[in-house]
């Protein structure tokens, strides 16, 4: 089972390289270089603008839209609902990252705004996403020490990672990006997301090998998602599927 | 005298890393990330948002406050009136970094009335110090090739650190972010300066024999805070305390 | 010819080390901590506000400004017109880097109004350069796999430089801080942006013999920006002279 999901991966991961998705990304700004680089470490290319005059221009030549609700200012409001018009107009896949919804009851508020507009998937931690409660039809992916992906009544779980991605500031964020780019490439969501996750998480443990501590292992991380091949994820991959 | 201060500062470590404190950081554009990375390094939870709706729901389920005045645009001032009021409320220690007021006359004015309201600690480089003339009550904190730190007559001098802190953007500012964490869980705030300072500088040590330059030692700082122990903090302190 | 660029690139390097020029950003909020570590790293002084209160009195106190267009909001744009007067004022070197033009049209629009203006120099891809067209009598500066100059019929080519350069985010951006400061202490603007990207494109040789891949290759060219010698630059170079 996991050999499966690992070889579709791979195929996942291989399309990415070879046709460089865009995504456009709304990004908190604690994080922006970092998912940047690691966008462009698994081969998309990533843009960050969030100004409310250029939104809707860079997410019409992109190919997929992450909104991470870190550092929700008010021009940002603006911006992402200019962006979430954009991608509809265009049918492409959009996922939200709602950070720290649990922090602040306003974020919540404008978090559920959001999900009513049914995003292509919702990634969170165990925290915000048990605020969210039920999210419907659309991918939902719990991240942590295991990755929990469901979708229509199917789930996967990936226990590939490593604890450092704790300590460091933006690994979910960018693993928002890493999912966004893999969606633009492949259609079946569940299989996008999982995809996505087992890359990120095999590419940690590679990375971890070459780390010192949180700091090297950041940097390692982007150098891994770069270099990280099908032999890589199909070795590696630790996965589950389970029924709904 | 050294190894006093280094035995409370590796206490003081100890509780930060077990007790995980929660430091809200209205923190310049630049270094949002480094200094993330460095308070969870030395094991806090950092949050980052100057958002004016949200800012003071995070400060109040933080446990302390840096208020840093780099890229100091309009929002930005707002926010941090509005997490000063949240953190007086709850009477948690609050820090004033008062970046570059040595280049802006706006920027010194506007620090000279956040001081006015009785932050914890202000602490500076030289020049920015020099700006402020007497701060009264407060912790100060001087930093350099040597900190300085004075505080009702009494003056510690820590001369732990590495020539690439000044070469690294962004080693101050996260120092301040250290410093609050540390004044989280240690109520004399000479006792926290000193000992947040120490870890800093003596991670900073080991950091540069892992480094080629100021790249590299940056990275290797945020791995030295991870992993600095008691007994490192204990042998290589290099400290005065003076009368002031 | 190579040698002869070299021995200049060296000798204004030498000149930006001894005497410190500051170089005010307004800079794009993914990759500031990045240029400022790389303008440290050579030797400069990097300032970064884009607060409307306060660029000019940095701009007042700068040897020299970059403007790079990328997440270009309206405060941004209102902070660049107030920083391109104050550098006027006093004659000081100005560069426009216009990021992603060739994205949004509104950006395209607004990089023509800073052209108009006279910048001492233009610094993009030759996506973003092809968008300008003809750009009159200021150094025109095209980066790539190749870095193509051109000033007043005289054309100079670098052919140093790695390509992870163009993995990691904001090489370019950087490349723009750097070329700034040689402007600040080098009034031949020709010589002082050949000798940048000389300087930038030998670090980054070096820093590829140190990395595993694109991040810690980001890491590593900042080591080098700080490490490159003038019998570096005079071995490495690789440069041809041309007629415009």
């Amino acid at each position: 089972m996991s050999s499966d999901l690992a070889r579709q991966a791979a195929d996942v991961l291989q399309r990415v390289r070879a046709t460089r998705p865009r995504v456009h990304c709304l990004m908190n700004t604690v994080v922006q270089k970092f998912t940047a680089d690691g966008i462009s470490g698994i081969g998309g290319i990533p843009s960050m603008t969030t100004s409310v005059e250029e939104v809707e221009a860079f997410v019409a030549r992109a190919d997929a839209l992450t909104i991470n609700l870190g550092t929700l200012d008010r021009d940002r409001r603006e911006a992402i609902g200019l962006a979430i018009d954009a991608a509809g107009r265009q049918a492409k896949p959009w996922i939200v990252d709602p950070v720290h919804i649990d922090y602040s009851p306003s974020r919540l508020a404008f978090a559920r705004t959001l999900l009513a507009r049914a995003p292509s998937c919702v990634r969170g931690n165990a925290a915000e996403m048990q605020m969210l409660g039920d999210t419907g039809a659309m991918l939902r992916i719990q991240t942590g020490a295991s990755d929990l992906l469901s979708k229509g009544g199917k789930s996967i779980r990936v226990d590939n990672g490593h604890p450092w991605m704790a300590q460091v500031t933006g690994t979910g964020c960018l693993s928002g990006g890493v999912i966004a780019a893999f969606m633009a490439v492949e259609a079946d969501a569940l299989t996008a997301g999982a995809s996505a996750l087992l890359v990120v998480g095999v590419s940690a443990e590679m990375a971890a090998q070459h780390s010192r501590g949180p700091g090297s292992f950041g940097i390692a991380l982007l150098d891994a998602l770069a270099a990280v091949t099908a032999t890589d994820l199909i070795t590696h991959a630790r996965i589950i599927h389970e029924q709904g």
